[in-house]
């Protein structure tokens, strides 16, 4: 249906957990400003929830509460529905039918959109209506809109984000503190920062659904979850976070997306990884459980978007602010600007991407030692930046930052350097970004 | 005229100095992007200059330079104007040309957008085209868009911009090398940051421009360079940055608009001057000639867009970004969200703006002198946060950060301490901005 001049916008909200309680707040107490920006009055016409009786951090008007989200997405009378469930199913079903009916839809759902979104981008262009959903990459920081508008005239080639609130407070915790990762998960953990169950964010399967959504608007071409090389935080010990500290850098979880020219044209590659980058790098400021995107544009250069990534109130302000624009859309009788994977590039597997190396190796203190442990480097074609030696006796270190390499490169030298009797253990590896070649 | 599908959009670019060149380049270089991005090619049919024979950076198509802009705007066949001549006139005439001819405008001029944007809003509503500006802030940095609708659902409450390079490249050589300003500004114009008439940058005429083109956007309510307190920085002595690096702050030239709680509602107020900030403030970290705009709002709390300012390639990145926009809308024969000043509030005169301040005070070094200061304070009713004394006998120094006063009250404050037998020299007064109240 569409919407006739005079009548409100009828918004459907799906879900009244931590963020839907906020939109449903938002929705009431911003309501004349909201009228004034969309050009109507936007009326809430019912919120799904799976248990009628639950305690809500808003008070639901009477009568809006139903547990039957099927049929209030395909209310006749609904123009937007805004889908704040989480998780595949019933979430894609409940969109999918929404945009069958004829609803616009946002959404603020990373893990459904990185694994499946060509699937609802495909039944949004179908249905001929918008399918938003800022809200699902970083919380509150407008980066899509940025990444598919504003650099629409230019060339992205390269994306680092800080995209998970719980990692960045442990790392920074880590890093500020001296304290191993298990001390840091139980502090994240006591302050509400990490889950009970801290898997999704400490192995990077959140980050790298940000990851895969990023990539995807950033390059143009469908890059899925399934498409994202994936490594957590729980290995990263504070010996890599004082050795980070030591050559002036910090360690941070980034998901990475980049442009890489091939011998064929332009391909992309999206991981998600602990690395070390340089405190002077503008994402090395970002403390606690803060979120930054960081894109490099041919034009454009360096920008950096930074904000809270998370919570119930800066998720709201995201999602409100999508609602607007479909809203006002609804009302023009138009649609906004749909997927954009034109240039449908091929996506790498981390094989092929090259990235820079730190590596902390335990030697023994003996003449000669340097020499052999570059010539093992050397030997895989692994091209060494810097290398310093640390300590005396038993306490003898190397630490070898390499040029790019490939990761089976990378791993041959690890596995020649640990076959090595001058090498009593290599005791770290880990990436290093954001520095020049 | 409205755009036939399957026929290009054409863009007539006026001017094609920095911005202009890298403007044409961009549309050369990215034609085949632009077009899959607007959804039809993307034709350049004339570029606008003064002399025909300059040299460009560019080099421009045989046959499209053109001294005779007025002709070139309202040619039948033009969709989009690009203005990037600068300066209130001829740019305002042809703008006005431009939409009356029925095309749509993108334009990177925040001189003209703070002394009359209103005229030129009225004129793309009346033609119901579109009037795009994000290049007029900040250069490549998304910060227009994402005020106008990523915070659409939000109230923003106060934005803090470090909006010119100039300047925060000068203040940032004080800080970093104790170097004065005269010093500070020399170098900054062999390094080609300052013109060699720097008035515009170091005076703050160019951040009140874009202080009023952010309050208007952030508070939806006119708000002009007229209406913007200005103060600039060729008053910061070497003496007011060592002060503020004791007491853990950076001296910033910082755009300050904010929302303010009246007893009728609330009204709006816009100034540029020099503040000291916390180095632990996101702003602080933005050096040299990057700019940064801070925002905050009240679901989506504190935001940061950092990038570079300037320069030629970064301020058309955003000024493309703008064109596809605005030409995908042709397309669509549709026009996009155009100004919006329904909230009307009124714009606080300088005199009702209530900040903190650093007072510097060199004093005799006698007992009591800190209790005679503190109530010279307390008689003008200005509340002290800190006080802190300095050196000994002729070296002896009373630095005092006071709670929000009103400027009357701190000038009432200053007089009096100056009459003061006790009070050798005030040496320095400077606002104190980005810490709680
Ligand atoms: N929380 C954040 O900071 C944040 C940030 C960015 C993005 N997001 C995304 O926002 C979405 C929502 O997150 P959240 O933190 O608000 O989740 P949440 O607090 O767990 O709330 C989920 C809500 O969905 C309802 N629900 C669950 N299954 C349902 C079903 N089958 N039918 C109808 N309602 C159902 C729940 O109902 P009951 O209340 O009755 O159990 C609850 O109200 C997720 O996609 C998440 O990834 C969240
Ligand atoms: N430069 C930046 O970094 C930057 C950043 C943000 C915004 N901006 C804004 O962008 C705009 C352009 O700045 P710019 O630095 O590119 O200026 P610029 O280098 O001085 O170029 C101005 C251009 O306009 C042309 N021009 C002047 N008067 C004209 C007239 N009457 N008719 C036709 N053409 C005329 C000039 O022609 P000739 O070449 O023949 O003299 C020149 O090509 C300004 O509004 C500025 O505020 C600039």
């Amino acid at each position: 249906m569409s919407v006739q001049a005079g009548r409100p916008v009828r918004v459907a909200v799906l879900g009244c957990g931590s963020v839907g309680s906020q939109v449903v707040r938002l929705l009431r107490d911003q309501a004349d400003d909201l009228a004034a920006r969309v050009g109507a009055p936007v009326e809430l016409v019912g919120v799904a929830v799976r248990r009628l009786d639950a305690p809500r951090e808003v008070e639901v008007p009477a009568g809006l509460l139903t547990t039957d989200a099927e049929s209030l997405v395909t209310r006749e009378d609904v123009d937007v529905v805004v889908e704040v469930i989480g998780g595949i199913e019933p979430a894609r079903s409940l969109i999918l039918a929404a945009l069958e009916g004829g609803a616009s839809v946002v959404s603020a759902n990373k893990a459904l959109l990185a694994e499946d979104g060509p699937t609802l981008y495909e039944a949004a262009a179908k249905a001929g209506r918008d399918l938003h959903y800022e809200a699902a990459v970083a919380g509150a920081i407008p980066i899509l809109r940025p990444l598919r508008e504003s650099l629409a005239g230019d060339n992205v080639t390269r994306v680092l984000g800080i995209v998970n609130g719980t990692t960045n407070f442990i790392l920074d915790k880590m890093d500020s503190s001296g304290a191993g990762f298990t001390e840091a998960l139980e502090e994240a953990q006591e302050l509400g920062y990490a889950e009970a169950d801290p898997t999704a964010d400490v192995e990077g399967f959140d980050a790298a659904s940000k990851a895969a959504i990023l990539a995807s608007l950033a390059f143009h071409t469908r890059v899925t979850a399934a498409d994202v090389h994936r490594e957590g935080i729980s290995e990263v010990s504070a010996a890599d976070v004082a050795s980070a500290r030591d050559m002036g850098a910090v360690v941070k979880l980034l998901a990475i997306c980049e442009l890489i020219d091939t011998p064929d044209g332009q391909a992309v590659a999206a991981r998600v990884h602990p690395a070390m980058i340089p405190r002077s790098h503008p994402l090395a400021s970002v403390r606690e459980a803060y979120n930054a995107v960081f894109t490099e544009s041919e034009a454009a250069g360096q920008l950096m978007f930074y904000g809270p990534g998370a919570g119930g109130a800066p998720t709201a302000s995201a999602v409100l602010g999508d609602l607007v624009t479909v809203a006002r859309n609804r009302l023009a009788g138009i649609r906004g600007a749909g997927e954009s994977a034109y240039a449908d590039r091929e996506v790498l597997p981390m094989g092929q991407t090259r990235t820079r190396y730190h590596v902390a190796i335990d030697v023994e203190d003996r003449a000669g030692v340097l020499a052999s442990v570059a010539l093992a480097f050397a030997e895989h074609d692994v091209s060494i930046q810097t290398v310093r030696q640390e300590g005396r006796g038993d306490e003898a270190q190397l630490v070898v930052v390499s040029h790019r390499a490939s990761d089976a490169q990378l791993s041959a030298t690890v596995e020649h350097l640990r076959g090595m009797d001058i090498v009593r253990d290599v005791t770290s590896v880990m990436r290093v970004e954001g520095e020049p070649e």
